[in-house]
């Protein structure tokens, strides 16, 4: 048995989440609901989850003094976002179980290693190259073509560190601008849709998989999901096959997302992993309201030991995120009809900030 | 316009929650999916709704100071339970717009004067009468007959401070045993079901209710709720109507709980009022997870002055209370497909104790 199968929690006991954005806050109402407390550990002051815990650590990731001891008041460890920095990591690990796994985060930090990762378990990703270089960019243009989307390997989000490549530009100021030393490049994929898969995986190895959701982005930003995705079933089964044996793989405890492609190909459509997200996802937030159980309960469940719960869908589900100064809608969407509607806590609208998120539910099947 | 009607919040103000139960540890949860921060005021340090806010006051209801303080860091003031001391409610309400207006505790928490409140508006009762002595009793019962209830008029909830007075029992002995000076008499109601209205009232006078629900007592404590009640949709409507009637008369703002009782008639089953709760209500419970909107969220957007939603029930539901030693049971129930399993973070489970809920969503029409 690993370390990670021993950790059982009970009613009442605590669970120390690291990072205060609005997924650890989700994580924290869904651990409450579940009779189990959170301790929230984030350098801000202002953290939304900060709000819905009695206790809380406000500290600097870089305070290992503050680390301990907040490992010390939680009897296990989980994280609201794949950037914890890997010395934290460490330092929380050497005392409580950090689920999911630090380790997994070095290869889901990294777009390179995660693409290496994917593709060795005989998983179709878009053609990709390691470039650190203008001469490798150069290389890895003629061997892939154009157009092409360049990223940086490491801290890349909702768009950021990445730009693409079209043909008659220049590639050495291309490289420049991005302002890296190591970068992958990636063949631009012209998608049908992009899908998303939300796993749960539990210490003894159980996985269960939402319904496959379809989403639409807009300025690299999630703007909607809706579930079922409007692909075949076999698809939707390939996709969930994907998750599971990525999960796996990772010997995950935990939730994580599969963002994919679906593209044409010779045989009909088929699909390419895009991303994985080693944490609760903003394309399953649907499931708070549009399901029985919700991919925060399926997280909490996971790395407290427990069983995982079998989620059933109440309907078709839509989500819509508030995102920037749509916040200010709120008050419109309150009175719309079986909406629900999720604000998070945060002060100021900034563009690009996700601020809330509003739910609809329709029967199955009358969308 | 009233002073409640001016109570407005934005995203990031302060409710205050007066009480510590599981109601005010769902009520401020419904709070943070909106943006909205709570405090809670409670005399127990183990109060389950302290974990899940990051402020709370602990502190005797008879701490003036206390009070003070809380009020002046709140924006609102509102209660999970009728039995706020009045002493304490008007402290409070100096200071602060306490919603539901506390005036309206003064109808609830005694029964002869809720069973006046509503006969005189027109809605029908058991047969009932005062008693004040041995001798006002044995009137009652000449009048009433037997079987009958005797309550007390003040602080009883779930089959506390009642006794059932049969053929043949001695009513002096049955006095001296509830011992209290102030009583009411009820005729036993030989009814075919139970039901309940969740109503929610805004501060401009819209008023929302949830489906009628048909609710299973076990030793005077609620074990199972089911929506739609099986009833005509005559006797439904009739039963929206008196609850919308008794929040206009009340002037109620929030959510309120009227319990009936469906009775044989001449002309068909007729309903009579049992009880009004000035709060959310265990046989609300379901609307967490069987509809868009829960009635905590409606009790919370009606006291910061927002509007009310317009929930979408997702199919028939139906709400199991984990009373006492059944809270054990929570493992089993989180394997129970389409299951949603509540636990309130309470201590030990006496018997008795409302310990979490389980609710189950099924499609509409097809239980």
């Amino acid at each position: 048995m690993t370390d990670q199968a021993r950790v059982k929690l009970k009613p009442g006991d605590t669970i120390g989440i690291v990072g205060g954005g609005q997924l650890g806050r989700m994580l924290a109402m869904a651990a409450a609901r579940l009779g189990l407390r959170c301790r929230v550990f984030s350098p801000d002051p202002d953290s939304p989850a900060f709000d819905v815990v009695a206790n809380a650590t406000c500290a600097e990731y870089a305070d290992v003094e503050a680390l301990e001891l907040f490992a010390s008041d939680v009897d296990v460890i989980t994280y609201e976002f794949e950037n914890v920095p890997a010395a934290s990591a460490m330092i929380l690990a050497a005392r409580r179980s950090v689920l999911p796994d630090r380790q997994i985060l070095e290869t889901t930090q990294d777009r390179l290693i995660e693409k290496d990762f994917v593709t060795k378990l005989g998983i179709q990703t878009a053609d990709y190259a390691d470039v650190s270089s203008p001469q490798t960019l150069r290389a890895a243009i003629a061997r892939i073509g154009l157009p092409a989307v360049l990223k940086t390997r490491r801290f890349g989000y909702d768009g950021k560190g990445q730009t693409l490549i079209r043909a008659g530009d220049d590639p050495d100021r291309v490289w420049e601008d991005l302002g890296t030393k190591s970068a992958i490049l990636e063949a631009f994929v012209p998608f049908e849709r992009e899908i998303s898969v939300i796993a749960a995986r539990s210490a003894d190895g159980n996985v269960e998989c939402f319904d496959v959701t379809e989403n639409e982005h807009r300025d690299h930003i999630l703007k909607v999901s809706r579930v079922p995705a409007a692909i075949s079933d076999a698809l939707a089964a390939q996709a969930r096959d994907i998750a599971r044996r990525i999960a796996d793989a990772l010997d995950y405890v935990g939730v994580l997302a599969v963002e994919l492609f679906v593209v044409p190909g010779d045989g009909g459509s088929k699909i390419l992993v895009n991303e994985v997200a080693p944490r609760v996802h903003n394309s399953g937030h649907w499931t708070l309201d549009g399901a029985s159980i919700s991919q925060f309960e399926q997280h909490i469940r996971a790395i407290a030991g427990w069983q995982l719960g079998k989620p059933v869908r109440y309907g078709d589900v839509t989500m819509t995120n508030l995102i920037g100064d749509e916040i200010n809608s709120y008050a419109d969407w309150l009175g719309v009809p079986g909406a629900t509607v999720h604000l998070y806590g945060k002060g100021a609208p900034r563009p690009g900030r996700k601020m809330g998120h509003v739910t609809q539910v329709a029967p199955a099947g009358q969308k």
